[in-house]
């Protein structure tokens, strides 16, 4: 049985934008862009091209290559004609592949937002759809208000959808922009819109989570027949957020009753991933994940001691609605963690560190993890930090030096002119081969003057750090006030293009830098003997 | 039209115990059902007696006055009398007006997980209710793995729950224990539950949020004839949580659909104060709470400056799904960078500050915001640094105190012995009333001692703050490595239960986090004399 396609839409740089909170750079919008490319979304919508600087710059590029890169626009406004309308030719130039125009179909919001008449409404989305046709772009159009509007007026609203369709729109988009539609409702009011003449493979659900339900508002009307879903990443969005992609993927590509209907489009491999991606996407934002997400967080497999922990060590597979690992999660039973060991076992293989199951120092090192990690130490994300903790638990790193100790200060003072002056300097005096060092540095701030003090004056090491550099720094508070646990990743990467990730851990955010600093150093060493096969010989 | 009785079963103190991170004492359990109880919930499940100290503590007393107050348990074991059966002893002493016992109703649980047969199964449902209805209490069954269970064999999950039922339990409750099934699936399964002879008045619905479905699955049981949801506080539970209560609720007093056909028996009076019984949740669990949580969220009914919100302030309701008020929540339309002029004087509105749309100083405010947010600053985060911008700007605010000058040390070395000691000292000098004093203090880092010496000793101002408190501290590092642009965001209270959010741009943290606790402190002096009147007086 061939199965129908499902398109998944992404606006996480759309509507993500509008969390309050969430702001992207251009940077961000590309890192994005690529992680939702490569995962396999159908459509990456990328933000609104002529509203500000930050969107314009975006689309001077396409920044897909599989996915069908699409800018969002207004219609084009009443009064003029497309062609002399500023804002739709901004939509016009940017790169991009399609375009969304959003529309109002509830015809109290074009009395009182657009100002014009039901009618001149109907023909800026006709002229708008045409003129993005004829300039070779796929055209869709958002129905905003849809529900709602069709509740107040459903021939209007059936009308504005009719329009966008039969100006030759490839996807009409029912919008619940207010959030608050009901999955029944949806039900009932996409199958009205499919009886009215729109195929359901030219319809598209864009739900909000105002009451919960945007994932079943999604899927109740996929039940009805429309095929195109919006969302985004971990739900952010407007208000309570968008339908969460990551919530419905595993869903529609699990779930018996969709996934032998739909083909979303999206590889296996892909959806083994889904967790990695939904935990890269909140370490880009420097936010904690959600422990309780479905399917990725980090409690969505967990059972605590209790009424089921027993049988679930027993018969895991009756106790779990999917198999964690086909989301790229992993089962957590609080009582005894027996996944542990193997784990621990594949996860040193992969960077070519052997051990054995019966080796105590294995033990060591498993009980050492949990510890740090209990202390705020996140390893899953400082790969270069793991690594070095095995090889000293499981072996050896040489010393290639010793800080004795380090000073940090910052004085903010009025200036003989009586403006204000902000000094931060740094002291690290370091010993190699029994040799003292001392170095001082002044810097943007303390952390940025202790990391060029310490990397000012290494001896016989300093040419190997040359091409080191710094490209991330992200610090985490863990909880509390100020004198809350501070929790610092520090990314960095070299001329041979390696990047690797270290954490510092401390109540004092320059130690927590400090520990993060050393790893990425003491790392680089390490890796240039490994690569000359020189351990040995240290 | 009379409406139908809904119950409402609130299990936060049982199943909500399951969270991972969370536990509660017999203290938290006291408090939470007291909320729960003054919120109106129909019962109020609070634990397992027998099952651990905590909860065989909780049930020495009844700990309700208008809800049911029930104790969940297991059936009595296979092969023993009720009678004599120590858990269900346990039960019938536990100080409770109901008993919830958890019953299996899939074969293949029955087999390996309790390793009876069938026929034993059934017998220990009907014999766990009977001996609680002739000890005088409410009896119910949770029926655990109900939907899994009756798709592998719908015969026998539903001997099981008719067993329960003609034994004479109030309710039977239909559970999704492992949390997949979907909102359709429920839909039919209820139906046929009750096509096969229970009544829906007699049913219950215990979903799981494993595919983020758990509040659409408790209305597709009540839109199939279930009359009673379990659910939780702000959705814990175990793994992914359970039924949130607090998304719940609004919708079916608030959604037509739901209110013309329903009473849940809670006061309108206890709705408008659902934001405030989350809040107050999340502060026992010493948590921050989720922002776009629907309803009680801050973010809810926050919109940023974009394509709605120029219509919002002109139309709020039409762009609202329920009211704000409904629920005690609040709209925000907020400051960004994007921002019109009518979002700023709306916004000034709400915080007491009159400025008219032709005033010339409201556009020098709106440039020194948008210059300010170019810079790193998020005022759409951080209301009271917001407002002190406003009132500098638009009128003035008193120079309370003024920083001559700081500085922040931190030191590492080895001591005596050997091991290391890390030291944050910093030194501030304030001028107040054209006198200078000088602070130092020790803390876990710089800017904790800063926090520290800059709260020490404020004068006359001094007792004023005394009952301020730092409660979150947030670093966001804008852009690159350790000479990054740092941004700091503070969360403080009073003892009033004011809350205010403060912002600190810098590419150095200390001097970030010095803006942040200065405006916070700054902030804290203002609207005392505001509360006071006595802005004027200065």
């Amino acid at each position: 049985m061939t199965r129908e396609r499902l398109y998944l839409f992404d606006t996480t740089l759309r509507d993500g934008q509008q969390t309050p909170g969430i702001d992207f750079s251009v940077e961000d919008k590309v890192a994005i862009a690529r992680m939702l490319d490569e995962f396999g979304m159908a459509y990456v919508e990328g933000g609104y091209p002529g509203a500000n600087p930050t969107d314009t710059a975006f689309f001077e590029k396409k920044r897909t290559h599989r996915a069908t890169f699409v800018a969002f626009g207004m219609t084009k406004r009443a009064g003029v004609s497309a062609s002399n309308d500023p804002g739709l030719a901004a939509l016009l130039q940017a790169k991009s592949d399609a375009i969304c125009f959003v529309a109002k179909s509830w015809d109290y919001h074009v009395r009182v937002a657009l100002g014009c008449t039901n009618e001149e409404n109907l023909e800026s989305i006709a002229d708008s759809v045409k003129a993005a046709v004829s300039a070779g772009r796929e055209a869709m159009v958002d129905c905003e208000h849809f529900f709602d509007g069709f509740k107040a007026n459903p021939d209007y609203a059936l009308a504005c959808a009719k329009t966008a369709f039969e100006a030759g729109a490839r996807w009409v988009v029912l919008c619940d922009t207010n959030g608050g539609t009901q999955p029944s409702e949806v039900r009932e009011i996409v199958s009205k819109v499919i009886a009215a003449g729109i195929p359901g493979r030219n319809l598209g659900i864009h739900a909000h989570d105002d009451t919960g339900q945007a994932v079943a508002n999604s899927l109740a009307a996929v039940e009805a027949g429309a095929r195109q879903i919006q969302g985004t990443l971990n739900g952010i969005g407007e208000r309570c957020g968008n339908a969460n992609l990551v919530t419905l993927i595993p869903t529609l590509m699990l779930k018996p009753a969709y996934a032998q209907r739909f083909d979303t489009g999206i590889p296996a491999a892909s959806l083994a991933g889904i967790s990695r991606l939904s935990r890269n996407f909140d370490e880009l934002l420097n936010r904690a994940p959600e422990p309780q997400a479905p399917y990725v967080g980090s409690s969505a497999f967990a059972t605590k001691a209790g009424i089921h922990a027993s049988a679930l060590v027993k018969e895991p597979a009756t106790y779990e609605h999917v198999p964690p690992e086909s989301v790229g999660n992993r089962r957590r039973v609080m009582v005894s963690d027996q996944g542990g060991k193997s784990n621990f076992i594949a996860e040193l293989k992969r960077r070519g560190i052997e051990v054995g199951k019966s080796d105590r120092r294995l033990d060591t090192l498993i009980s050492l993890v949990k510890e740090r990690e209990a202390m705020g130490y996140a390893y899953e994300g400082a790969d270069a930090s793991f690594e070095l903790l095995a090889r000293r638990t499981l072996g050896s790193v040489p010393e290639f030096f010793r800080v004795e100790s380090f000073r940090c200060m910052v004085e903010r003072r009025y200036d003989a002119k009586g403006s204000i002056k902000t000094v931060s300097e740094a002291i690290v005096k370091i010993q190699i081969d029994g040799e003292e060092r001392m170095s001082v540095a002044e810097g943007h701030g303390p952390v940025n003057a202790l990391d060029i003090a310490l990397r000012k004056d290494l001896g016989r090491f300093q040419n190997e750090i040359a091409d080191m550099t710094l490209v991330d720094f992200k610090v985490r508070i863990l909880n509390g006030g100020t004198e809350a646990i501070t929790r610092v990743l520090i990314e960095s990467h070299d001329s041979t293009g390696a990047r690797w990730w270290t954490v510092g851990v401390s109540d004092n955010i320059i130690d927590a830098s400090f520990q993060a600093l050393m790893d990425s150093i003491v790392y680089k060493l390490m890796k240039n003997r490994e690569m000359a096969g020189l351990v040995a010989a240290e």
